[in-house]
């Protein structure tokens, strides 16, 4: 394709992306074909011969966009928002045409030295530790996900509790990872990829009235495991969690990890969007404790998947237990150790540009914009608490400090489930569930920025009126 | 941004992309700036106010382009090319507006489907083994970059020889993982994440003249292993090695691996996307011994970073390995074990709309087009290794069957890097190195569908005038 041709196909996607979210609010939120419709409607393999962008774009229409779950609907209400926006996309799309594979900073050092710069504005924007900064000995680097920063942080961990001897021979004693009980999956899933296994995570008991880890329950934990013979090796405090936002003590949790010399990650996946506001940033209390930190502005600030910025306290220490330096990538600019080699600070290999985009969000809304699209979340988030509030048949299930509401009828868990079911059923919003204190609860989280007081209003609309067919009269 | 603001800003970024490609020909390849020249120049934090898109752009010309390495340039002859299209580009821009997260099938029903259709494709093109079809009891996955296939590789075949204990208990026996001195470094560190330490990969000799692994040397480290009480867990062997493109002997390294009970992942990141040509299809020879098959279309095939094509031929296994499933996630179509939840076959939980990109690819150059860029790719280089070979100062340091010619000058080490400073100092091209036997030697890696004879040409001009000058006379 000819720079030529590009620049018309282009702005026929372009334009096909402008109607697609001009249309958006009037689509239905998820699809209700069964599994294989697409599969049974594409042909067997590719043309033999090219084909134009336009009949792809035709396709589009009747085979993709009738068949997915539209995350950037106002109505979407499920898991955790992952909102992009037109600036984020704009930036994304300078990434793609560049094409630049940032792995070292000789192979693009832009690529590279934007990325340090953007992680450090977002550093001061959510107003982190000054060790996390590329100025001391920590900084920062975008993670395609949450998951992996935790694998990351994990792998780091094990390196510093084995004093390195786990680079060369592996896991070599029993190694243990610390969470509550609603720390988010992905917390197993490194413990099994770093070789802990499933067994290597402790479940830490929760306070029952805010579902925050416990200190005590932590403390003795560790204890019992140093007694036998097991190395406490990371904490992995949460803030907001997955299922209900609740925010673990960092003070208490990290004044344990000093004591015991325990790695402390805190994974702030949502939760951490909400601190570019100076008023929403009471859960980072403790932080200074912390060895690293994440969060997902793919998730609550305005940019596409995949960004996760992870940030560490000690880069020396992430570089040693991730570093390999084959021959073909040395390069004078490493040598000289005057630069940041991204690769050394992940799991793969190569990388794209991925501070493009949030350069594009930074820039266009700025410290203000961020501010009111995260106060916006709150403010509507409230709305629909209050609504639950006033309605006897209704209760919360968990507090809602940041954008996300749990709530249940006074009903049994069946009833509950199909009040889900039949809302999402209308099309018009799409929420999902989780458990609290072992009951079926729904969960509605406000994060696209196109997301009005008349859309929470109607997801309100819609579940009273399934209330009403549910319950008793 | 509203649709109609994103319309505008949208077309300004396309035309700016068609603008960076037409005038990339002109561009120096590199930067020559000092590190700290970009953070050195932008601002400290992010606006209070937000900026136009245009601000940014401008930006783009002066702070970013400036300093980049260019991978799209026509003469990148660089480590492996890392080349995008615009129907790639398109594809993903696709993806960025859409903003669908398809972490689960119900997620995004046309993301996962499109996803395993394109393997399915791809498969075909490649013309794979049955075992790694969807139809049967594999299956293919986007994974961002081969290191992280391999990091699934051996996630997978740890747990199958540990029958299974691995996913709870961890890493309770010494396993170990084969490569051959030419495998990546991303198996070192695979091993390392996995929790098996450098040590726990035996790094097998290769034939002198090949460069191959040797599969005498393969049994007698794995006879070695067993005799010692160590699992033999893993073989990587690569069709296309990083240094000089060797291809393993498959036929040999499989069945040793059958007679062992080893899994087999095979590594073709780069040279596997030469086998969609027919002609090209001989290092596939014993490819039905495989596990695990990877391929990289972000290096050749057109696409831009991140897409990794994976293959399992089990792909319960494969599920069994990775998946965990939090109440959250739970959903009906899950349930009903009718869907693909691709999660379940990665590092991480969250997932972009990666299919796009490759559909887009796949049906913009058709078969043949994508055939007639390989075939281009490697009759630039056996033109460029005509050269070398009709001048008696240069040679050839390994054998040319894809797109990469590895040479040198018959001189010292110093002298080499010299002449590779030299050219890549002019600006016009980017070669870089590897050491083949020991000695420093020049690798030319053609991949740009932009890069013609004249680019190839020039190289062989710069490189034969800093010869005149380096050598005595
Ligand atoms: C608290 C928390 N941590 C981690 C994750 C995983 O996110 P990612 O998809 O970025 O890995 C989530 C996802 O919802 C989360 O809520
Ligand atoms: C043979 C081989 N395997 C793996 C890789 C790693 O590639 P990625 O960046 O996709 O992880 C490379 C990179 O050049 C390679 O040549």
């Amino acid at each position: 394709m000819t720079p030529e041709e590009f620049r018309r196909a282009g702005h026929a996607v372009v334009d096909w992306i402008a109607d697609y979210w001009a249309t958006l609010p009037e689509r239905p939120v998820t699809s209700a074909a069964p599994p294989g419709t697409v599969v049974a409607a594409l042909p067997d393999g590719p043309p033999e011969r090219g084909e134009p962008v336009e009949a792809v774009l035709a396709d589009l229409d009747t085979l993709v966009t009738p068949h997915l779950t539209h995350w950037q609907h106002p109505g979407f209400f499920g898991y955790f928002p992952a909102n992009t926006s037109g600036p984020s996309v704009l930036g994304d799309l300078v990434s793609s045409g560049l094409g630049v594979q940032g792995m070292l900073w000789a192979t693009g050092p832009a690529c590279t030295e934007l990325e340090t710069a953007m992680l450090d504005w977002l550093a001061d924007l959510l107003d982190l530790p000054k060790r996390f900064r590329s100025a001391g000995a920590g900084g920062g680097v975008i993670q395609d996900s949450a998951s992996s920063a935790t694998l990351v942080a994990t792998l780091v961990a094990v390196h510093r509790a084995s004093g390195g001897r786990w680079r060369e021979g592996g896991v070599d004693r029993r190694y243990r990872a610390y969470t509550s009980t609603q720390g988010h999956s992905s917390i197993e899933k490194a413990a099994r990829i770093a070789g802990l296994g499933a067994d290597g995570v402790r479940v830490v008991e929760v306070d029952p009235e805010t579902l925050a880890m416990s200190p005590a329950a932590l403390r003795a934990a560790v204890e019992a495991d140093r007694a036998d013979g097991v190395v406490p090796t990371i904490v992995v405090a949460t803030v907001g969690t997955t299922s209900t936002t609740a925010v673990d003590p960092l003070p208490e949790i990290g004044a344990i990890c000093a004591e015991y010399g325990i790695f402390l990650h805190v994974d702030a996946a949502y939760a951490g969007a909400a601190t570019v506001c100076p008023e929403l940033r009471s859960g980072h209390a403790g932080l200074e404790y912390a060895d690293s930190y994440c969060f997902d502005p793919h998730k609550w600030l305005l940019t596409g998947f995949d960004c996760d910025a992870f940030w560490v306290a000690d880069r020396g220490e992430l570089i040693e237990a991730l570093t390999v330096l084959p021959e073909y990538l040395r390069n004078a600019a490493t040598e000289s150790g005057a630069v940041i080699d991204y690769r050394d600070w992940q799991v793969p290999l190569g990388r794209r540009f991925r501070a493009l985009k949030l350069w594009f969000v930074l820039r266009w809304y700025g410290v203000e914009g961020l501010r009111a699209h995260i106060r916006s979340g709150v403010a509507l988030a409230a709305r629909f608490a209050d609504r639950v509030r006033a309605d006897d048949r209704f209760e919360l299930a968990a507090p809602h400090p940041y954008s996300l509401v749990c709530f249940r009828l006074r009903a049994d868990d069946a009833v509950n489930a199909e009040l889900l079911a039949r809302v999402n059923a209308s099309g018009r919003v799409h929420l999902t569930h989780t458990r609290v204190a072992g009951r079926h609860t729904l969960r509605l989280a406000v994060g696209s920025p196109h997301t009005t007081k008349a859309h929470v209003d109607e997801a309100w609309t819609l579940l009273s009126a399934a209330a009403d067919t549910l319950l008793p009269h």
